[in-house]
């Protein structure tokens, strides 16, 4: 029991420094989702495994982590199971619960359990970790938040507008540049559709999806190797150079899927959401890309993924719209549009570019030094005097020697350092030194207050 | 698939009043904790079994949730073991990770594995959830949030203090009556010592915490039926129905352990606890109750526990000081101090006794109705506005029927509703709603904003 302590690969302490930057990054997005008025809900960290099964593909299915039944959980199953190695059958009556993989299959299971008492349409934000069985590696994790917002049960683009507004606030509260990139997956049906390829649309997306990463060539490669045509490649090509303003992309595709009425669905949409976007304003840019598809099987309308212009990553939030969240679950009909922000994504790209704020520390604003029993008491009541003011404040613990008191102010980075010795408690003054730039003021405790309560 | 799904058995979901409470409950503490300087961590869900297993005693290992190893988990198991149904050695193999149990064995866990970059003193608060096998019963979930606060590395008893004022202020503010009950785990030693009893101590405080529940005489039949004298259960009793002040408690208790070192600096440290803490000024009561136990084998010094004054429920928070927090994990000679607050107890209590201020419902603040395409973008417009003066407001998304989007704002108990209808877009007016009165007034945005903002 005496070797180090340490935890599961993939998992994560956070300290009290990443702690205050996460709670800044958490606090920012509940705020801009509180004042669009999504209200916040949780769910279990186990789901049974029913819910979570058949929903992520095979894949997710090999990444749920699984709970082990409680008890005896041998007792059910016969000897020849046990050793039969067919895991498919055996680990279902090994364990019944796992952990959630995304907020939202927890979520539709939620809607659907709850459907008598909800009020449609629904805006639910939910800010939880979620666990997946994945290789880790640099930026991948096996506990990870995510910070999901949705509008569920209303079909009106005026959904997708304000999302799209909602991206914006948030990324100006950051001070991150972006660049909100928008398409349609009726548009991507439609491209299908008038190269006669319906059958290949997911080849077609995932090949297109990559042109960033792997470029025209390689993505035209792709495709022929899938069983695209060489006429069906070049009548594509045009549409992956495609480049221009909002408003000539609509141009172009309006005319390309002229003969798709889903298509034209599709450009419409799109279309009504931009613009009416850029009619409210967008402190950052809006820029369609055909070449957009992400988790295409999942989305019916809007897609929406943001990227960061001064930093090198992945996109660090994403979103669209889906018309049947809770089919799965035997409810029909419900359509919802959501985005879901990335929060250790946006840990990092606020760590490059040095954008967090001052004062997140979370640290006390003051600390008083410790000379004995009786400034001790003194200093305490001056504490609960700033402390009734909301101003932070602590007493080192023990009469140590000063400069180790000093040391501990230092390494919590507090700001304001006071100080009652015997002499001061005499006068009743406290002498208050800036840590920062090390100048000492000598003042009453009312003086004290006024001077952090306007510092 | 089509069955209507469900959670497994005692976890709960948060539905938005629900979460709006829970919300409450948990930024409030929050709040205090970082007004007393404390700073938050967390730590994964996942813990390594080999971190968990054995410091909640057997009962406690029994009620770890394990999760399956991922993979091919039977791939090293040997059949023979498989089917020998010798689960002490099996379950090891099968699951190496465990989810955790409470806050403090990972709060030790962390910090032993960060000892050489954590600054001692320590002023921790964690909140997260924890999981328990125990069976599900009311008021005993699978799944539930820990709130806890330590003060580790000093032995300072200032920061006993600290904790009883922090105690006090996290209830003022929650407007619950409170009493603080307090005693020292030494002061325990100290009276099975003078009773000749030192190897019976367990038997002794089970026993005497149990006098509230189940009576004097009870008490005294069950320590005698733990071959505790008659003789000694005599000299026992005076104790267990000692009455009167704090100060004739210590005087009784001083001379009660005279002959006993180690009780006596029980009751030094006790009562410069309540002495300084009564000197600085408590709202709620301290009250010193040498019954009070609470899990014994691991407090060293002081004993906390809080019971609400005007509703029957157990203890709402608990805690005290404790010498070896760390040892467990090789690294000896870390004393600490914590409290820890029970959320799901604090929930109820406000419920009960009607304590819930009446603005935290989380809704927006105000709802515009959907009169079509130009009013909507009107109203967006104006929203806004709203928004930028952290106002939150929302646009109904379809232009359903009056009567529905009336009764959305009802339900969503948003305060004011804003209608722009054809008339009011042509004036520039905007028609506001209180939904609480009924009343209507007739104003432009300019006066909506400014009446929002101080309303």
């Amino acid at each position: 029991m005496t070797q180090k302590p340490s935890i599961p690969k993939g998992t994560r302490d956070f300290g009290t420094p990443e702690m205050a930057r996460r709670n800044y990054i958490f606090s920012t997005v509940k705020d801009v989702f509180r004042l669009y008025g999504f209200q916040q809900i949780e769910t279990p960290a186990m789901e049974n495994l029913s819910t979570l099964m058949g929903k992520y593909g095979e894949e997710g299915d090999k990444l749920l982590f699984r709970i082990l039944n409680s008890g005896d959980y041998l007792k059910d199953i016969p000897s020849t199971e046990l050793v039969s190695s067919n895991l498919n059958r055996l680990t279902p009556k090994l364990a019944e619960k796992g952990l959630r993989y995304d907020l939202t299959v927890p979520f539709a299971r939620f809607v659907v359990q709850n459907r008598s008492s909800l009020q449609l349409p629904f805006k639910r934000f939910q800010i939880q970790p979620v666990w997946r069985a994945d290789r880790p590696q640099k930026g991948r994790y096996r506990e990870f938040y995510q910070c999901d917002a949705d509008i569920i049960g209303s079909e009106s683009l005026w959904n997708e507008t304000e999302l799209l507004q909602m991206i914006d606030e948030v990324f100006c509260r950051f001070k991150i540049r972006v660049a909100v990139k928008v398409n349609n997956r009726k548009i991507l049906a439609g491209i299908a559709g008038v190269l006669g390829l319906e059958d290949k649309i997911t080849d077609i997306t995932v090949a297109i999806d990559k042109i960033d990463k792997i470029g025209l060539e390689n993505v035209c490669a792709e495709l022929a190797s899938k069983g695209v045509s060489e006429e069906a490649v070049e009548r594509l090509r045009p549409l992956l150079l495609l480049t221009g303003t909002n408003e000539e992309k609509l141009n172009f595709i309006r005319n390309y899927l002229k003969d798709s009425p889903e298509g034209l669905k599709g450009v419409d949409e799109l279309e009504f959401a931009v613009r009416e976007t850029l009619k409210l304003g967008m402190a950052n840019q809006v820029e369609i890309d055909f070449s957009l598809a992400r988790g295409l099987n999942y989305y019916t309308g809007i897609i929406i993924e943001v990227k960061a212009l001064d930093v090198e990553i992945g996109s660090i939030s994403g979103g669209g719209r889906y018309d049947n969240l809770t089919g799965v679950f035997g409810m029909p009909g419900i359509s919802g549009v959501g985005i879901s922000f990335g929060a250790d994504r946006i840990y990092d790209v606020l760590e490059k570019l040095e954008l967090y704020p001052q004062n997140i520390g979370e640290s006390a604003e003051v600390m008083f030094v410790n000379f004995g029993e009786a400034e001790a008491l003194e200093s305490l009541r001056i504490i609960k005097e700033l402390r009734k003011q909301g101003i932070s404040a602590e007493l080192y613990p023990d009469s140590s020697k000063m400069k180790k008191q000093m040391g501990y102010a230092d390494s919590r980075k507090i700001p304001f350092v006071a100080i009652i010795g015997e002499e001061e408690l005499k006068e009743k003054i406290v002498v208050l030194k800036n840590m920062l730039t090390g100048d000492q003021h000598r003042v009453s405790p009312e003086e004290l207050i006024t001077y952090l309560k306007t510092n």
